[in-house]
């Protein structure tokens, strides 16, 4: 079994800013990802990363290009299961074993689901939870967005330019994202924006044809069909949580993980990182510097072990 | 008297990214500093803030610009006088009075004085507190630094590559800094380490010429002298926390602001960020986060307004 001082479970911002602060910290450190990036990959424009201007991509690669040469060690496999014997924990991948003194928990969000009909039978022919990968299939053609926060608006910005037209749905009555997205999004002719707005069901033969909808607001809640090739859904995500349970590790409702000043949480030795935690502000700046202490903590708990 | 939503104190990673935040919150925001850049301008090299390889000025300019680009404006003065009036600060410069909604406090740190003789005496004649700006004055001479942490490790690095010998004095008996730069450290033959060694007065005729220190270690202490043309102190600093006091938000016995998770005080509407607020690590990844978060919450508390 090979051993390592920190294993990072996950490879966007906050598993890879780890990797950085812990290699320079000089622990045997190895990330066990299946994606370099993570979500970070879906921007097609990181605006406000401080002192960066590309895409999401990009400014991920870079991480990972530095959290290499300080050392870090890559694993592209699936972790399968994870637990602790005595004072070490045993990460067990499609592979191989890694024993390890220390686990850093930065495996992010998992894309969370409307669980409407249709919303299966159509992924990939008309259905899709990512914008910045799918918005050019739809050129000319007609979509609706589905949420309210960031990045509902970013892509209905996005395909405010591809589509003909793009219907933006929200159950809620004012949107939620950067005044400076909405602004631009008002701009756009060819933006309807439709709150109080319930999906209900997705319909179409081989492909999408029609979104069904539930319109609340004021009047009495009526059905309506809106006429698209394309749904995109916008809902956020759900923690990914369930290593995390393998250890035993504190959730809250939500199953974010509960995590102290120091991003160590109720167990010694397990540390947790970015959108898997419960944080004010999901942004890869803030998902970094947690990477970055949960590194530190890491290296305190290890040398005074 | 000019109108803003937000005011930042202070043009460091954290003040800098509140003003990028801020501005793309589409809030009115004034950033007042005499200092684009702060202490992070004091790095050679910034090795880790994911994704940037250079020096800590370049890296700040381009926090700076981007905080410029989406509207942020700068004003290069000093701040006399805060306070609240009703439901507004006012800031007073040195030219002018600003009413603002929220203020964001990111004044970081003032640097920490040793207060032996001589200190202030040979400041500029040989005592230094920036081994960055001042390193090069001493090609070919003797140096000693003092203290133990991450910037004297880096100083003692940077000048055993210029100077002739560097004397690293700390009065602890095991570095503090980060492994990586301990080992690169341990391995320059013109260093040499003095553990467990407190300053005691800095000598000199127009110049410095001579370090005494106090070794305590294991025997008896002793003074000792060391012949050195400079003395690089680099021992860390304290809060910069004046106006915070004006205001009447409350400090740690360390004079750091206590602030809450999203970075807000205990003053409604005073947020603080970066070096003035306790942190776990002191980086500037970090203190762009809390920058970041002070800036939504700053927007929060002046949309429920």
């Amino acid at each position: 079994m090979e051993k390592y001082d920190v294993c990072i479970l996950g490879g966007g911002p906050a598993g890879l800013t780890a990797g950085i602060y812990s290699s320079r910290y000089d622990m045997k450190t190895i990330l066990v990802t299946r994606e370099i990036g993570g979500m970070a990959n879906l921007a097609e424009k990181v605006e406000n990363y401080p002192g960066f201007d590309g895409s999401g991509k990009d400014l991920m690669k870079k991480f990972y290009q530095q959290a290499k040469d300080y050392g870090a060690k890559f694993l592209n496999e699936d972790i399968i299961d994870i637990k602790k014997v005595k004072n070490e924990f045993i990460v067990t991948t499609n592979t191989i074993k890694i024993g390890v003194k220390a686990v850093i928990i930065a495996l992010g969000l998992q894309r969370r689901k409307l669980n409407i009909p249709g919303e299966d039978k159509f992924l990939g022919k008309g259905v899709s939870y990512c914008a910045t990968c799918d918005a050019n299939f739809f050129k000319g053609k007609d979509v609706a967005v589905i949420g309210g926060s960031d990045s509902a608006c970013k892509a209905s910005l996005l395909l405010s330019g591809i589509a003909r037209k793009v219907y933006l749905t929200y159950r809620g009555s004012e949107l939620r994202c950067e005044n400076i997205i909405k602004k631009k999004l008002i701009g756009k002719k060819n933006v309807e924006f439709m709150y109080d707005t319930t999906p209900f069901e997705i319909k179409g033969k081989q492909a999408v044809s029609e979104l069904i909808v539930i319109r609340d607001g004021k009047e009495i809640p009526r059905q309506e069909k809106i006429s698209v090739q394309g749904v995109f859904i916008e809902i956020g995500g759900l923690p990914a949580s369930d290593i995390a349970k393998m250890l035993r590790v504190k959730l809250d409702k939500e199953e974010h993980i509960i995590v102290d000043k120091d991003m160590s949480t109720n167990i010694p030795g397990v540390f947790a990182a970015g959108d898997i935690v419960k944080s004010k502000l999901k942004q890869i700046i803030v998902a970094a510097s947690q990477g970055a202490i949960a590194a530190k903590s890491a290296y305190e708990f290890i040398k005074e072990k």
